[in-house]
């Protein structure tokens, strides 16, 4: 449908639903935006009738349960990974998915700030001893000048580029081309990377699950890391957990943050809890608001208006 | 001395000790720079035939007991404060009195930012409810766009004023003068600092402690601040303790973070320990390292050698 309409026709005369994981704050604000009733998509049946139509866009974190992407033209993500609704399914090429990245990248990078500052600082022992009365002084460095490895380099690998050397930090990226691009001092290939981890304070991960990054971050990745934080705001599964424990055991990483593990929630017995030295949070780094869906909504409909393609559109093939 | 020896002559014959809070490695150091060795002042008698040679280059934090500060030709501080050495007594023009500030600007700035990103990233509510295997989200909020109020635009407040516009935040300075300066977006004077108290998140104090300084933080100007958090990494005594107490339970504050207290160490059972929604570190911001020293030092007496002030030569009329 997107490819073919004449442009904006079929935005304008679209039936647009929306999830119930969509707020009803964001419901309304999505109706004044395009004019029309918001359908909760829950409320309706899952028909073929009304499958068929074919005008249908959605806007929701999951697949809704009884429809195929098929039935939409459009399909809004809240999140910016769409892995969960690309996984183990083709997405068919008429149906546009859009993300939300929002200011995704610039939360990350102040969550990625926040737990890097909190460990050269000290927050935690000064927190600890401030309760006990005692004031005494413990060893506090300079972030400034640290080089810090950031896997992926696109919106959210970019953001985070920017604002670590906004602080003062090197970054060196890391993406499958190994092209520079803005955000980073350098950028080099995974085969370069692993050249230059041993320098690294910081190896960080915004990566996306695919195929190819599914278990990367394993035993021979962090042999290749001297006593480095590893910080993970992409995907919980691109990390091996035999890996990781065996590096925090060894001292190839002194540290890990993680804001996503491979099971989310995890339960109370899940085993990543009890790695060492490991700070887990739950997924909140780059925690979406409504007013990042409604404004990343805007702005692909805006385009689809003018005939262009959506920057927020995914890559299905590419899986993110 | 110095205002009358031809440039460099009374540089390169003159006496060079070092204070016991000194490091030797910092004193080593110190000789290889100077080329000559340096004394442990402490293993001096303070006669007054000693200290009529008036060509006595001092190194340490503290006046040695029995030295007036007339004794030196020139004293180095290695700290960045000097209201310790010029508190209630007037101090010689002819001894040229210089400090060390190192990288303590960049310190300081690190170590607001983390503070600030401790709060707004949640990062001990997070670390606490991993502890109990606890995945659950609590609101976290963007740092960028917030303003901050920044009492002192001299090297530190610049310093702070650069790192918290690079991370996005809107800054505004304050001094006596009002004038612009670079790290600033704004700077106003103490009369304008009260009218927009009310609109900051972030109120910051990098002052030194003089007469006019005394104090100053009372419940006059907390009253002018609405929700804010107020840091202080100048001086305790800037800040008074009622005022400051009635503010943090008032709400006219939410929050304090204060690297020192008008007496350090405090003692257990020292009042500030209890102020409500506080944090105490142990005047930890600045902490200079034997390298700052080093570097400081270095640069003053290149200055001296080519006949000119240096940068870092303190104004004891002024106070800091």
């Amino acid at each position: 449908m997107v490819g073919t309409a004449t442009p904006g026709d079929w935005v304008r005369s679209a039936r647009y639903s929306a999830a119930p994981e969509v707020s009803a704050d964001l419901r309304a604000a999505l109706a004044e935006l395009v004019g029309d009733d918001i359908e909760w998509l829950a409320e309706l049946p899952a028909s073929e009738e009304i499958q068929a139509d074919r005008r249908r866009v959605h806007i929701g974190a999951r697949l809704p349960s009884g429809w195929p992407p098929s039935a939409f033209a459009w399909f809004h993500s809240t999140n910016a990974g769409v892995d969960g609704l690309l996984g183990g399914r083709s997405w068919p090429s008429a149906t546009l998915l859009t993300r939300t990245t929002g200011r995704m990248g610039r939360r990350i990078a102040e969550y990625l700030l926040s737990w890097m500052l909190v460990e050269t600082q000290q927050s935690l022992a000064f927190t600890a001893q401030g309760q006990r009365r005692d004031w005494r002084r413990q060893p506090v460095r300079l972030l400034e000048n640290d080089l810090a490895v950031v896997f992926g380099v696109g919106r959210i690998g970019g953001a985070v580029g920017q604002l670590l050397r906004s602080c003062g930090l090197r970054v060196l990226g890391v993406s499958r081309r190994g092209e520079l691009v803005p955000g980073f001092d350098e950028v080099v290939d995974l085969a370069g990377a692993l050249r230059r981890l041993g320098a690294a304070q910081w190896v960080i991960s915004t990566l996306p699950l695919t195929d190819q990054t599914r278990g990367l971050f394993d035993q021979r990745l962090f042999d290749a890391c001297d006593h480095a934080c590893f910080m993970n705001v992409g995907r919980g599964a691109t990390v091996d957990y035999s890996g990781i424990r065996a590096a925090l055991a060894s001292g190839r990483l002194r540290r890990a943050v993680l804001d996503v593990l491979p099971v989310e929630p995890p339960g109370a017995e899940d085993p990543w809890w009890s790695l060492p030295n490991t700070t887990i949070t739950p997924h909140i780094a780059g925690v979406t608001a409504d007013d990042d869906v409604l404004a990343d909504f805007r702005r692909c409909r805006e385009a689809l208006l003018a005939g262009k393609r959506p920057g927020l559109a995914a890559d299905p093939d590419a899986g993110y």
